[in-house]
């Protein structure tokens, strides 16, 4: 993989706007699908259940077999396209509430009730499927290249000097909006309720073929430091005021996902976030947030626990704000009808020639995918 | 009319939807308008009240006048396009809440409070209304032909040695899937919480030019006879475990209605439904049903409306299930944006060509009626 | 201005729908932009705080600084296009929720807290905003035509002989409507529960270029006076039961605005309502309305204040009717797609033929208004 680290530069370096008019929309790009994508938590596929999602507007069908394996389908039965997902969990296999048409793990129809099994029908598409960290992840794309596409590393949610809170919730905009709100940490102003006044400095970005990354430092402009912020440092932070100038936040794309990291002034890694955002509708308008945040755990026992419920609250209104703000952009989109931004930070220039680079080709107009039927039976 | 008598036929005898694409996408095919379509229950039409329906997109004002006499009219004042239904009864006229325009049953405008008698503008479109079993029927297609159109027999509503129940609701998919849902009872097991396992076996179709019929009888696989089965059936029942599996039922789609009748061997009627899917908005995406279903009174009198609430509530129960299937499969041809169904059923596959063939020709470009004014009056 | 006092005249030289067909839809044309419309109350936009409306699809905030004053701007930051009324006032300007991009009255950027000042981008549309009678105005067409632009006289509202009451609220239609409900006084038979039968008569119209009047009387058919009329009326009536027939009402449209004054036989105007109708939406298929009504003051103090409530439910009551009325037109228009109108009454007319030539031209496809950005700049 080719990788430039490159330093600030100058105005004139940059890709431009106004001299080489992006040929895309990238609110209007899909998100590429040959890639792993989070489509639930596992607590929500019961065993001996079926679990209706979605992903850029294909409905999957999440299956937990009586032995506890889970598997992926397209959430439509081949007969009369209603949804697998209001069906029965038989054994290892979903039959179809309807008229009990019968699907294995790999889509294939194995029994239709009032047909003969010598002549079953064609089944549905399945999707290859994992089980990780809590999470259930399809490939969309082509299956082929499913074992070959690296599976994401997810953080530090296997580490157990950290605690890891799981959130995220359905958010009504484009996925390169989550990414472009992350990243620009001069969003500062927007958690100014939270967080007080902050003002982040960016101290160098790199760039790779399928990576933007950037590092922030952070200095306090007014009010005093908040309460959830301090339980993230507070075993970490020295005597001298203005120790938490070394802290180093880095936040790093890379496609599809997106993490954060904070280390303090002695490399010690006190936050790291993954997050993916898994668009749901055909126009990838809306994306559904799968985040892992884990927070290092201090020497002093339990302390991180019983102060557990207050990060929630904390992160819960930050997303909040987030989300809110990123839906207001969404709209203006609509509204207008194509992208009027004017962006003047170089990482977020950066971050949007990847996101446009790494995404899915041209949109080709809708085709559904025909499964071939048998001939019909006589009754 | 010519009508085949059918035996049970090969595969290959069966018109196949690989062979012979269907020219057209049953789910829009219009129904046709020729004939008479209950709009109402006569009790949602109070004396001296106006009620509006709507029929394929097409406003419709019921008026009964102070005498009781029901008539349906287009529901816009010819003036300002307002509906009529808001207005108020005037004798055996309807006034416009507006600005006082009056019509007569024949849609002819009898007043214009400020315009002299002899400069009446045009009035508005009536249609043919006749009231039959508690229902409203009008005739929606050209009134050159109502009165020559056989008036749907409406079931055992007439008939004392029968109980009616009147039912049915807005039901958010095209009528072609109502009527494919009733007719194929191999989705039983969609009832199976309440019905138990049943399994359907057909046992002969026919068709004719204007219908299909269908027998089947049925054997229980598991579980015991759901009560509200029971109610139907007490008072014929005989001692053999096995007697049910002789009761026949008879499913008919005589376009546009369908009947579903059951008959126990001694071929006395125990159960008589007669059913109309009335499509409510231009593209036909939904109805409304109107349902009689007539249960035999036992010998024993008094018992079967000492039962009726339970037969109420499990009818309901069994119709919810099948709306909400239906709801599905209208959703999956709205995302789908054709008919992806594989059906493997000739019986289905014979009604759907049924329903094509009466349905009304392909839908033109919507076209409104003008009623020409007359020259604007001086103040 | 030409001037033209028509008396009435015979139907063939009236204009006809039928021979000279109306080249545009009314409910298509678009209200003209180069004047000056209402967009709030005063009492909607706190100081120190924003305000976001629309006019014609366009978001504007209004900002009241700290000083008290109110401007107007488009409601989108020039970066991401988030509402700028989500923002907080900062002195004399207001500054993006977001990342804190701050502009002064007239629109222009002022501070982007992590650019340097000699390197700001482009700003934001202002609009002339004026406030007067507890109403905050803009201008939202050609701004240097705002100022020779003519003010609107709000009716009493600044008359000590006249108590006013302020009222309004969207309305699901376009603004066409509004001014044919108002004018047309055959539309009483639609409040008849609130004020009993009277029978308008049109005695005599005028039209001016931007203009068009018409006086009416009133006979009451049937019922007793209302005591929301009495109200206006208690103090000047005379003792003979036929002197309210002597009472004229003056109803005006001056485009864009509309008034309806009563006098009484002695010249008194007793009631003064200005009204105004502004659209929402860029289809111009709502208006938010907002009304002046000032009723002259009866000679005994006090009587007028302690009737106040009575008063404002009653016409409370008939704007709610009116309103409800002139939503079913627009539905019918949405519906049929056209207007199929088929008007009668030659004031309406008249006025139909104002509103198109005082409309504007016709709308050209949506294009947005692009703010140059300036360089990028380095981090």
């Amino acid at each position: 993989m080719h990788v430039a680290l490159q330093q600030d530069v100058a105005p004139s370096e940059l890709p431009s706007q106004q001299s080489q008019p992006a040929p895309r929309d990238l609110r209007r790009v899909d998100i590429h699908p040959d890639h792993w994508y989070p489509v639930a938590w596992s607590r929500e596929v019961k065993r001996g259940k079926a679990h209706g999602v979605r992903f850029a507007g294909d409905p999957v069908v999440l299956v937990r077999t009586e032995s506890g394996k889970a598997f992926a389908l397209e959430d439509r039965c081949a007969h009369r396209q209603v949804p697998l997902h209001a069906g029965v969990v038989d054994g290892e296999s979903i039959r179809c509430c309807y008229h009990g048409w019968t699907y294995d793990c790999t889509g294939r129809c194995i029994d239709v009730p009032y047909l003969g099994r010598e002549r079953l029908p064609n089944g549905v598409r399945s999707y290859p499927c994992r089980e990780e960290a809590g999470l259930i992840f399809i490939f969309p794309g082509d299956p082929l290249l499913a074992e070959t596409t690296p599976f994401p590393a997810l953080g530090s949610v296997g580490d157990k000097a950290y605690k890891t809170r799981r959130f995220g919730r359905e958010v009504k905009c484009h996925y390169s909006f989550m990414h472009e709100n992350l990243m620009d940490m001069n969003h500062q102003f927007l958690h100014r309720k939270q967080m007080g006044q902050m003002k982040a400095r960016s101290v160098g970005r790199s760039r790779g073929e399928d990576w933007v990354e950037v590092n922030y430092t952070f200095a306090r402009e007014e009010g005093k430091q908040p309460i959830g912020e301090a339980l993230v440092f507070s075993q970490k932070r020295g005597t001298k005021p203005d120790d938490n100038n070394k802290d180093v936040m880095t936040i790093r794309t890379e496609y599809p996902y997106q993490t954060l990291r904070i280390r303090t002034k002695d490399q010690t890694m006190v936050m790291d976030l993954w997050i993916a955002y898994v668009p749901l509708d055909a126009e990838q308008r809306t994306n559904r947030t799968f985040g892992l945040l884990s927070i290092r755990r201090p020497k002093i026992p339990g302390i991180l626990d019983a102060a557990w419920p207050l990060l929630v609250w904390f992160t819960e209104r930050i997303f909040k704000e987030d989300r809110w703000i990123v839906e207001r952009e969404q709209e203006a989109h609509d509204r207008q009808g194509a992208d009027h931004n004017h962006e003047v930070f170089p990482v977020i220039l950066e971050l949007r020639s990847l996101l446009t680079e790494c995404g899915a080709p041209v949109r080709e107009p809708a085709t559904e995918r025909r499964v071939h039927m048998i001939q019909p039976i006589s009754d």
